[in-house]
Parts: C-alpha cells; sequence; structure tokens
C-alpha cells in the first residue's frame, strides 16, 4: 500500500517548514493543505484538538502534531534515507536538548523582536541576541551543529533564517554583525536543495510579518 | 569498562524523579548526588550551564539534560532491559506528544495551585483540573498510557503523584474526585517496586511545600 502523507500546515511558520524539509530529505511525496488560521479548517480541530494548531502529518489517516516531535517521526518510519538524528545516543541527547533550546528560548524571545515596541522589544531584542549567541557557541567551528551532517538541530533552525529579514528590520541590527558563523552555517545550509526549495523569499515573510503587527496592534 | 553514572538531583523533584525510576528499571547503579538548589554545586553550573538546573545525568563523564532527554538517553544506552519508550514509531511519537503536554501544560498548572492565592489560585486551579482530564481522557480505559505496559509517559507523570496531597491540600480539591481514573493508574504503577521505592511519602512532601510556600510569602 502506498503511504497517503498530509500535512496541514501554514507557509511561512518556521515549525510548519521543518516539517517540509524533513520530508523533502526524505523524498516522501504528500499533500500539502494550506490552513487559514483565522477560520481553521474541521480537519485541523479534529486532528490536533489539543493545541489546533499546524503543522499536523496525517500518515495514512492517523495524525502526528509538534513539529520536533513529526521529525523525529518522520525520521523513525523513512529510517533508510537521510538520518536525520544522529545514530550515537549521546549525539542524539545533545540534538534533541538543542532543539528543545531553540523551541523554548529562542523562538519566544525572537517574538517579541517584532510584536512589541519600546523598552519591551528592546529587552526582547537582547534576549533574542543572547539565545542565538548562546546557539552559535554550540555551533563553534563546526560545519553544522550535532555530527558533521546536516541533521535535526540544523533543520529545526534554518526554518527562522527566512525570518531574520524581518527580525533586523524591525529589531534595527544585524545578525551577522552578532554572530557571525551563524549566518556563514545558514548560507551553508541553504546551498541544499531541500533546504532552497522549501524556504519562502524573505522579503514575503517581511510582507506577512508587517501586515501581522497591523493586526496585533504593533504599528 | 564499568559505566560510572552520576545524577544530580534534589530528592522531591519530579523531574529528578523520572531519572531514578528509569534507571531503576535499567538495573543501572549510579551515585546520588543531592544539590542545595540555594547553593548550586560547581559541578551542576559546569555540567548544565545553559538552564543551571536538576536533574543531570553524568555518565562515564559526560553530561545529559531536560528529564524526558535524559529518559530517552536512558533507554537508548541501556536498551536490552526494560524498554520505556514503544517500538513503533506512531507510538514512539503520540508517547512524545503527551509527556511533552505534562512538561508544557500541567507542570505549569500544577505551580498555580501552590504558589498562588485567591482567584490566581482559583484560576490555576480549574486550569490543572482541566488539563488532568485531558490527560486522563487519553488514559481511557487502558492500564498504561501508551501501550500495555508501564512506559515512558506513565513514567514521566508518577513522580507528580507524591505531589497530589499537597496539590489537594493547599487547592482544597480531591483529584479522585475529578479523575478517578488517574488515582486507579496511579496505584496501579505504585505497585512496581522500582516507582513505590523511588516516590517520597506525600507527607514529606508536604512539608517541603508548605515550606516553599514561606519562602515565597504565600503564607
Amino acid at each position: 500500500m502506498a503511504d497517503e502523507v498530509v500535512l496541514l500546515d501554514f507557509w511561512p511558520s518556521m515549525f510548519g517548514l521543518r516539517v517540509r524539509i524533513a520530508l523533502a530529505e526524505k523524498g516522501v511525496k504528500y499533500e500539502f493543505k494550506e490552513e487559514d488560521l483565522r477560520n481553521k479548517s474541521p480537519l485541523l480541530l479534529q486532528t490536533n484538538p489539543i493545541y489546533k494548531k499546524i503543522p499536523v502529518l496525517i500518515h495514512n489517516g492517523k495524525p502526528v502534531c509538534e513539529s520536533a516531535i513529526i521529525v523525529q517521526y518522520i525520521d523513525e518510519v523513512w529510517k533508510d534515507k537521510a538520518p536525520l538524528l544522529p545514530s550515537d545516543p549521546y549525539e542524539r541527547a545533545q540534538a534533541r536538548f538543542w532543539v528543545d533550546f531553540i523551541d523554548k528560548k529562542i523562538y519566544e524571545a525572537s517574538r517579541k523582536v517584532w510584536t512589541t515596541k519600546g523598552e519591551e522589544q528592546e529587552a526582547g531584542k537582547k534576549e533574542f541576541i543572547e539565545t542565538l549567541k548562546t546557539l552559535e557557541g554550540q555551533l563553534g567551528d563546526k560545519p553544522y551543529f550535532v555530527g558533521e551532517k546536516f541533521g535535526f538541530v540544523d533543520l529545526c533552525f534554518i526554518p527562522f533564517y527566512c525570518w531574520f529579514y524581518s527580525y533586523e528590520t524591525f529589531g534595527k541590527f544585524s545578525i551577522e554583525a552578532e554572530c557571525p558563523k551563524l549566518i556563514a552555517w545558514a548560507k551553508r545550509c541553504v546551498q541544499k536543495e531541500t533546504v532552497s526549495n522549501a524556504l519562502p523569499d524573505e522579503k514575503k515573510v517581511f510582507g506577512f510579518v508587517s501586515e501581522l503587527r497591523k493586526v496585533f496592534g504593533v504599528e
């Protein structure tokens, strides 16, 4: 039986992008269903009743939620091609630790850069740069975060790269000036077709973020 | 070479307890190092520089942080005995989803029950009971959360059981009245020696929580 794979997603989502890149790495064909997040589909509400959030991967009718969990699921199901998590247990734990750090710390700080103003924004920007520097410290002089190949941590963080232009423009700072090694890493990652084909244009993301700022009353 | 396993921990921690139960399930001998959280050891600061939190598992000199990640690490390293995560990728994803739910939702709500007063506490209590009911809904009439055996979700939630008496006393409610199936599940879990030997007495936890409430200025 051929696999039936459906992805409920929303085009600029860094979490949805993780799943799109993972599926591309594995060469899995799937149906992409764009969600209108102001008018969520019955399918989204039914497949993710707890959080009602994208992305949801529906594999042969069974839903998997939460992007980092979906990526691990994809890696375990389609295990013969392009392994994403390292095989060594210690490296796997390190990879999970840094993905968790991205989700808990970097994502939360990144939001403050474009959803707030004044002092709150300055504090958010400071926090965001600090968390990026921490992540860059883990990268060091290695080509990728854990191991020698593009893997779980790279895949889970590279989607943020298409948001960098928005963070920099609204936050009035340069990520490259703060974290040059992180930008060199990102440029290395987008040389991969699975990544460059997935990431939307940074100006298109900027247009989306600008609209959202109006909705949130930041502008 | 024999494994050298050290656990930096603090006795009432539900996160530390997860690791203690996992090591007991696997029959791994280890050195338990109690941390004074008001005066953290240089070893803790050095092995968990990001969060500076217990538990930290140090295996042959290499530290692993974050309890759910540590438990997965233990399951992968000592894989021949007492598997904790299911072998099926879909069940593994489900197990990870519910552990993440416990960490993100239940833990946060549980804290509000004993660290706040008045309306804030009432709201926290309502939220805590709702999240418990959601978790109980996932349990349904099964003996354990995912699969037929005591596993990852059970192990990650059962440490909360020794805090139930404190939640109930400070929140003035009965978890058994709200979630009878959850209590039946907990009683099933504590029949396991690996669990009952690990969990501290609920009255001792209550004494600790009472002291902490004074420190936090709740009482």
